[in-house]
């Protein structure tokens, strides 16, 4: 994205661009059926479920003023909104957790003020949220998310892990909460005699553990070996909401044997209790605020509009890597326009806006993807199947098989299909497998083209680029306010589990969390990284400098979580954050060489293929996709894509750029040409590691020899 | 083993064998060093810890006439006395659950009979035990392990899974009661009230789960990518006893707000309070036993004779599997006779007597393989390193590790070390990564041949057999009865998250296991099966022959499994198991061809080597151990020995030899030979499958193209 400052240029493009596929993001959605279901409530829930309880956390933090229903009504307001009207409907808002950090600082500052209290918090709050809006307009006009592409690893990343911490804090708290007595509760109820608190934290400890680990298992159920194929995907759909379930059911087992109040459950007012609709009329206090605190509240308000500016595009970049082969252009100045709108309508209302949210935004794009692969799949099997009945030999299968796969495709296409490679890949290993079983020009049969594996093994990575299943999640977020009642049947403890299950799934492929872990590893162990797709750093970059620099951002992370603990003051962290951008511009190049810090924080997300032996062009994608079945390829996309895209460009190409590249798209240069370093890693581990694979009978090949010999 | 039934001739050969090498098993063991602990420990707990608790069951069934002082004592004089005298050193002797059933029926028996009742039971016992001991006799002077061959694979497995199901039972009881208010407990302590009562189940919950979860992890730990190696080959030896330590420790965490009674820990008379001592002064009580009843004594003895016998014979010969490569001969006949006087001595002393046990033998023989690697690797780097420093080129430095390694061997050794052909290898591929280096005559240094890896991957499995393990386990043991107050402090729930862990460790490498999990593979994954090493049967029985044969062997588990929950009656289980022995020689051959029968159940532990795709000869050792890192061999193996040795005689050879052979040791013939069948799944499934390998840069290879082409 070229850096303009032209005003109103962005939005432009961005509203030319989306406008063309307008239509098509609905069609699209309608015609890929029930199927569309799957990712809608996966990400239903992701983003239903942290809303609520920061719903709960800011009801506890604002004494009532804000609860629950208005989290949801502004995820659900804001979400519709946006799946409509926005730009890139592949982005998720809600309420996140800097809001409500926020909003808990703003709180605490305005009780303290006698003139404001808490009858006009809202109120104020209203007026921060015009200045926000007003200060949002402004930078998506003179399109200030042209920079987007300075927002570099170290700043992205950062924030995720930030995020990801400040998740599992949630977690952790929340549990240990359930062994104490609950502010604001009747502490003379039979459920807070030490012994029912005690129980009730072990039963919390059962459920949390419980949901976590079944969650994370039924994550890679499409790879498990057990069950027939559709219950296994069906369990890698919904496995999540079906946890919850699950342990929400549990969680009433032994509701015979304990009071009513164990395990602890939702409390929030129901929509239609007294009181819960006081906020809605906040508009017509707004006035009533001192003059001095209207303009008071720009304060916070820059704030925020930074926050907002940053944590909206990051997840917007987030939801868009490169390696998911997007189709449809971006549009983060139009977005950015749009939020500002929605954080005034929110403020009018009285209910904390919503944003982008990370980690929900690149979950929902994960989603999608997997969507697109079985619909793909779908329908290239079946295909393949008819026009195996016609006896057709392989050649008429590829040709049938590539039509059906264009007609497949979304109209237009802003970038080269990988998929072209994957067919023909298809096509050149069934006619070699052919020819090999001695009968190329023979009618095809099941018993030498596997169809399912086939394809499953060779389809590139691609997502359904549609408005339904956002718009679809924003309704059942808004029916989650009538649904309310249902809401108060899952314990806590469940949703602190699910905390901490969304903070590790938005873990792997996070570049920085993966150099955290790779100063853990042992150094006689650091040549297993190298066997994996891994980041071009792991081979360019000298350990210590790694060491170094992973270091310097994990106290930075640090000083940034530290910064959130602070009363009043820690309103000022997203400043921190925002100064991550000059620091990596032009305080690190001072301590870092321009080549390594380019290959450890790539303006754009990349990622080398692993090493490999004996066929370097194999390090494409084609290879990427024929190295796992049908869901281990989804699976393995889904772990490391927090922004990794391949990338192919030879290290000394890295090695002699001194100045960070400002897009990704690095000329494609043959393996061969990987600097000396590479090649030498490649003699001294590549052999061995290779032997090393668990379970890889091939590996011994790559010796050449034969223990016999 | 030929069949011979020439009384004494057995316990003859038996005797001759081991007494050659009597000294050695000492020598060797001192030589280990400290190191000998890991594998004490590890098997100290494992057989401590079930004594322990039987010895709470026993107690609770016989109403106090026997107690964990008595389990232990007998664990520890049997195991000490047989560590000694006994002729396989590798077998651990203990009481087992099968006794602790036993002895339940016999005082059931008992109690209702007024001339005994709960004071002449243990006396009757002994006289139990004297009819046994006499059977025992008998049994091993006429030869009758020498039939030890027709235990095939459907009665060893059967009754391995039997016991795994005990324990499973015992764990799953355990944990239920935690929330029950025990027996002869006084029901108004506090901690019985209802809500402590549910608090302590919810805290056993996590307290086994943790002990379960972890324990399994840290068996692993060998494979871990993080913490240095010696951590995490620390983690891998004591993991378990350290994890046992560890809840222990946690389950005190929350001592200052529970009541002392929660959680519930073990329940036992120290050895030196009152009564605890009555039962060595049993045999003077004797010939108080109606003479009806000394001669009744000779039912349950028949029974608990035919269960040692079969007991201590499988236990003996799964911890001599072929697998391990074993260098000292095996000893059934006499150790059944020692047997016989074990369990006679402890029928006068009035203690229940021990006999070989399942798991822990086996678990014995792994953890001696893996002590064994870890010297031999030790050694030999060191050579390898010192000779580097002499600038030696790579021929000279291979002779030295050779020399090195031959003086560790055994001296004496009656099966061919599969040892020269990894050393062979290690050479060639050195050798030949050396040339590619281009610097073949050169002096050798770490940079191109790195000790470590090269010789983890090359060595091959040996055990360090010695008497030392088994004589200071049997010890430890014994010192359990003076320890008894501290062992008074670990939680009953950690035990019983310890009796799932036992449960667990036991069924992998289990093959009726395996094809219990076969029944629930999706068809679509079984090929992956044909990816790691499998027993022959999956190529070479029709899945409908394996499935039925299963169903089967599982409903006559089922049935066995039913009759230890009669009452009286199900002193007959033992009958059960060994009918199989005739059921498989004479009833299923009726149902089932032979040729099917022999790789479904073949007389001696057989395993083929996973259909090797470009490089058959591969498939053997070297390929084996070349295929992970120094703990993921080890960790294979053991995961999967519990009765595999490789087979690399071609299918259409079995398919051919109807009747089962005896012995194991079929002929090596080249993999071509295998039947077509297997060609054909092999061209079918390896390169999709190989390419299907997770982490598999080299897979691709298998496609022998390019996408680009």
């Amino acid at each position: 994205m070229e850096e303009t400052f032209v005003p109103f240029q962005g939005i432009k493009n961005d509203l030319d661009g989306r406008l063309k596929c307008y239509k098509q993001d609905w069609t699209g959605g309608f015609r890929a059926g029930f199927r569309i279901l799957a990712p809608t409530t996966y990400i239903f829930f992701a983003s239903a479920i942290p809303v609520i309880s920061f719903g709960e956390q800011l009801e506890r933090n604002t004494e009532g003023a804000l609860t629950a229903v208005q989290t949801l009504a502004s995820t659900a307001i804001c979400g519709i909104i946006h799946s409509i009207i926005g730009g890139q409907p592949l982005l998720i808002l809600g309420v996140a957790e800097p809001t409500v950090l926020m909003y808990t600082f703003m709180y605490n500052f305005a009780k303290q003020r006698p003139e404001l209290g808490h009858n006009l918090f809202l109120a104020w709050t209203g007026w921060v949220c015009v200045w926000t809006a007003a200060l949002l307009f402004l930078l998506a006009i003179l399109g200030a998310c042209s920079i987007i592409n300075r927002f570099t690893r170290v700043a992205g990343e950062l924030f995720g892990l930030l995020i990801a911490m400040l998740f599992m804090q949630q977690a952790i708290r929340g549990l240990v909460d359930e062994f104490r007595i609950p502010e604001r509760a009747d502490a003379r109820l039979i459920e807070f005699i030490p012994s029912w608190r005690f129980a009730n934290g072990m039963f919390a400890l059962v459920l949390s553990f419980g949901l976590l680990l079944t969650g994370l298992k039924s994550r890679k159920a499409r790879s498990w070996r057990y069950g027939s194929g559709w219950i296994r995907s069906l369990i890698a759909d919904y496995g999540v909401p079906l946890m919850v379930l699950v342990w929400t059911a549990v969680s009433y087992a032994p509701a015979s044997t304990v009071p009513k109040g164990i395990p602890r459950r939702l409390v929030s007012p129901n929509p239609w209790s007294p009181g819960a609709y006081e906020n809605w009329t906040v508009i017509k206090d707004m006035l009533n605020v001192p003059i001095l605190f209207i303009f008071g509240a720009f304060v916070p308000a820059t704030m925020i509009a930074v926050l907002y500016y940053f944590d909206h595009s990051v997840a917007s970049q987030l939801a868009q890597q490169k390696e998911f082969n997007l189709r449809k252009p971006p549009s983060f100045h139009y977005d950015l326009l749009l939020l500002g709108f929605l954080t005034l309508l929110c403020g009018l209302l009285g209910i904390p806006p919503s944003n982008g949210v990370i980690p929900q935004s690149p979950m929902h794009t994960k989603s999608l993807a997997t969507l697109k692969h079985q619909l793909l799949r779908n329908r290239l099997v079946e295909t393949a199947r008819e026009s195996m009945k016609m006896n057709s030999s392989l050649g008429q299968l590829y040709g049938n098989m590539q039509e059906a796969y264009q007609q497949m495709q979304t109209p237009l296409v802003h970038q080269v299909p990988a998929s072209d490679r994957g067919l023909k890949e298809l096509k050149e290993s069934t006619v070699q497998l052919a020819s090999s079983m001695g009968n190329i020009d023979a009618p095809v049969d099941e018993s030498i083209f596997d169809v399912e594996k086939e394809i499953d093994d060779l389809l590139p990575i691609e997502v359904k680029e549609q408005r339904v299943s956002n718009l679809l999640q924003s309704c059942m977020v808004g029916g989650c306010v009538a649904a309310m009642p249902a809401l108060k049947l899952i314990p806590t403890s469940v949703l602190w589990g699910y905390f901490a299950f969304m903070a590790i799934e938005s873990l792997p492929g996070n570049q920085f969390w993966e150099r955290i872990l790779l100063l853990f590893t042992a150094p006689s162990r650091r040549f297993k990284v190298l066997e994996d797709y891994h980041a071009t750093f792991v081979e360019t970059v000298p350990f210590k400098t790694i060491a170094t620099f992973t270091l310097f951002q994990t106290t930075y992370l640090l000083i940034c979580f530290g910064i959130t603990w602070i009363p009043i003051a820690g309103l000022l962290f997203p400043l921190m954050i925002m100064l991550l951008v000059p620091v990596r511009q032009y305080i690190l190049p001072k301590f870092f060489k321009g080549v390594h810090l380019q290959d450890l924080d790539a303006a754009e997300y990349e990622e080398a293929p692993a090493i490999p032996f004996n066929y370097p062009q194999e390090g494409e994608f084609g290879a990427r996709t024929s190295t796992a079945d049908a869901g281990e390829i989804l699976d393995e996309v889904i772990t490391r894509s927090r922004g990794e895209i391949r990338r192919t460009c030879s290290s000394r190409v890295t090695s002699t750029t001194v100045t960070p590249s400002r897009d990704g798209r690095s000329p494609r240069v043959s393996i061969n040409a990987y600097s000396p370093r590479v090649n030498e890693l490649r003699a001294l581990h590549s052999p061995r590691s290779a032997a090393r694979e668990p379970f890889s009978p091939m590996a011994p090949s790559s010796l050449g020899k034969s223990p016999r010999k």
